[in-house]
């Protein structure tokens, strides 16, 4: 192993150095307004805030009667002067000796400062009374109004990840439609002459072209717009026209995936490609397995381009260049490569603030040797707690290897719903060693 | 805390339970055919078999040599009598004191047994000789014909998830499209009078509609179709109507998902107008916070539509039924009992063999005060080791929670990117325990 290659954690360091230089789509073209139901998996271009206070009035948490504390809890008997359901407008004010019938999600009626839940009363038809073991405080089962957040707060910055959660406050907030990020379009670009369509019949020594699929579908789920272009062939001549097309400028790719011809035979011709275009690598290798050939750089864009876009003309270092990876050809290989690498690269350029890749953690089943000088990533299987949580609540996620064949076992790969990470000081982990996984 | 009530395992074993007992969608309505660009995120709804051996010839994992191992492993020159790149023929057979310069990819002459590596090699032009240093044994840098997979083996079952990997799989067995299941429709019925739509400017004591968007948003990402219905006021009439269209058998819904009215309080009308249209109930409460007060059902559907389908006609007990969600109103509530308990029902329906959910473990950075008696799940925000990993690779993913209010606060909420599990009977947590998370 060459010594001058960097680690894992070193490889990564460079990438999330260049993930955190690179800038959010700007607009106009950068920026699209989609209703909430299409905002999932999209990314915040403007800060969410709220419209009105949150809760916008004094809210009971339960099904109970208002009261002042301390009146319930010296555990008086109080007539019951009225009722408030949920959706209606607040009551009040409460008069001293009375409590005031309220339900979940209602307005608690000013001069009340708190709810006795229903469970914990006596109730005479027209009076109730706090049980006599019971106690109750000043706010006790209401949220303030403004507990939450006030009017014009700041809820959630541009660069957030949109999910469920997400929506829901954005409903809260009255926002029918969100301001988003435009998808970055990644060029995908297959190399190899033993490259054949998926519905073509393979020639002995020829295989389909699995990366391609694969890496759309991986670009997709990561929030990019997959642009796959037509496979090239192991010569320079095919290289140089296929990049000529993912590197137009109006083309529009910010990034760019090459897989296969990245190591050291005679016709890898990626990198050559790649430095006649003015490529500057931040790393050719890393001390990984798969993707030890990775190869990560970054592509001057013509400074015709930069002149026009003068709003950004103070960003040219960051903005004037269009990002790429060489990806090792075997499919494991060239999976892990995105996920650790190229995912963080693709969620910057489309406006996240945090870059990834989310490992997790499970305990090991069976032991599991390696050889230290790399780090690696096998396929393997994790029960993500769910069997172990039915059979005892502090039985832990449980991941193991699943058998596979090298690099190129994609079957292994689809059986598998993890990467299973051995750290490059590691010879070996015994069973039940508590391990890092890259989900799938 | 009502002592009836099942402990989040125990009700979790129930939906488990359940969800084992669901068929997977039936042909013709219930199966489709996607191509494979538009299946991630489906269900296979066909085993995935190989069309070819994996790989189809012997092949190189290395730029390198072809060679008889035994005649390489003595040192001796051996003439490169030709040369094969990734993409062409089979050659061979290879004399006896030859080696054949071959790439990464491309299928290993008749008759050579191992490669060996570019870079292990002395090379005088026309000869090469393994370094002394080096030993190579036979099999070493080949992957055998059939190795990954025999012709006609069935690589994936129906029921699996179709992500990138096995896209990559499909491709690879030629399949440029795929036998799908077809997502379930879900609807979701959100209830209360306080319920204005997203558009509205809410009057005091009026919410606006956050849980049906948010539901929507959860539905799509676990494979179903929501199908978002009109809110219903809380009246038994509203209720009943509402629930006429939702449970019509032409509506099509496997699943229905109500949120709000499940507590107490005397407006919380849902399980009687379900009890009306003959539900039966597996639990109506959990010992779980948030979630409380979560209703799980199933409403039989009528004879008439059962007699119709022959061909499932011994499954009467198996789908004669719709499953239905009794959904806390607190927005934080319908999240997590939707994925606690909605979603493994909704992966049933789906067709999935796997049904959830996927908890991971992370390092607790602060300490945490529970109470006993009930499982809770706490918005938090774990770093997933991206951070820790750049630090040190031995520090691990790392917890902690967010502030909130409450079940009400889906801000908390959004800013989480995790629940927290605290086990029933922890009162606390200890800085740098080792916890249960549920990615959000």
């Amino acid at each position: 192993m060459s010594p001058a290659l960097p680690s894992y954690d070193e490889a990564a360091r460079m990438v999330a150095a260049c993930a955190a230089r690179i800038l959010p789509p700007a607009a106009p073209d950068g920026i699209a307004r989609v209703p909430l139901s299409a905002a999932a998996g999209r990314v915040l271009a403007a800060p969410l805030r709220a419209d009105f206070d949150q809760p916008a009035f004094a809210r009971s948490t339960r099904d109970g009667y208002a009261c002042r504390a301390a009146e319930a809890a010296a555990h008086a008997w109080l007539r019951v002067a009225g009722s408030t359901r949920a959706g209606q407008a607040p009551a009040g004010p409460l008069a001293s000796g009375a409590a005031w019938e309220i339900m979940t999600g209602a307005p608690v009626p000013e001069g009340a400062d708190a709810v006795v839940m229903l469970e914990h009363v006596e109730n005479n038809g027209e009076r109730i009374r706090l049980h006599s073991a019971r106690t109750l405080a000043a706010g006790e089962n209401i949220v303030a109004q403004g507990a939450q957040a006030r009017a014009g707060d700041e809820l959630l910055p541009s660069g957030t990840l949109i999910g469920a959660a997400q929506i829901a406050l954005a409903a809260t907030c009255g926002a029918a439609s969100l301001q988003v990020y435009a998808k970055p379009r990644v060029a995908i670009l297959s190399t190899g002459d033993e490259i054949v369509p998926v519905e073509a019949e393979p020639a002995p020594g020829q295989i389909r072209n699995s990366n391609a699929p694969m890496l759309a579908a991986l670009v997709s789920a990561a929030g990019g717009e997959p642009w796959v272009l037509p496979p090239a062939a192991d010569s320079s001549d095919a290289l140089d026209a296929a990049l000529e097309t993912a590197l137009a400028q109006d083309a529009g790719a910010g990034l760019l995936l090459i897989t296969g011809g990245v190591s050291a035979g005679k016709f890898d011709l990626v990198e050559p490609a790649l430095l006649k275009r003015g490529a500057h690598f931040h790393f050719t290798g890393a001390r990984i397995q798969p993707g030890r050939p990775v190869v990560f750089g970054e592509i001057p864009r013509p400074a015709t381009e930069l002149v026009q876009d003068q709003g950004r003309a103070q960003h040219q270092d960051q903005d004037g260049a269009q990002r790429c990876f060489g990806l090792p050809g075997n499919p494991v290989s060239s999976a892990v490569t995105f996920l650790l690498f190229a995912a963080p690269i693709l969620a910057a350029l489309a406006g996240r603030r945090e870059h990834g890749p989310r490992f997790a953690l499970a305990r090991l089943k069976e032991s599991v040797n390696s050889k230290s000088g790399l780090t690696r990533f096998f396929p393997a299987a994790c029960t993500f707690g769910a069997g172990g949580l039915l059979a005892a609540a502090n039985e832990l996620p449980e991941v193991n290897r699943v058998s596979w064949q090298g690099s190129g076992d994609i079957a292994a790969m689809a059986r598998a719903n993890c990467f299973l990470v051995v750290p490059e000081a590691c010879d070996s982990l015994a069973a039940g060693a508590l391990v890092r996984i890259l989900p799938l």
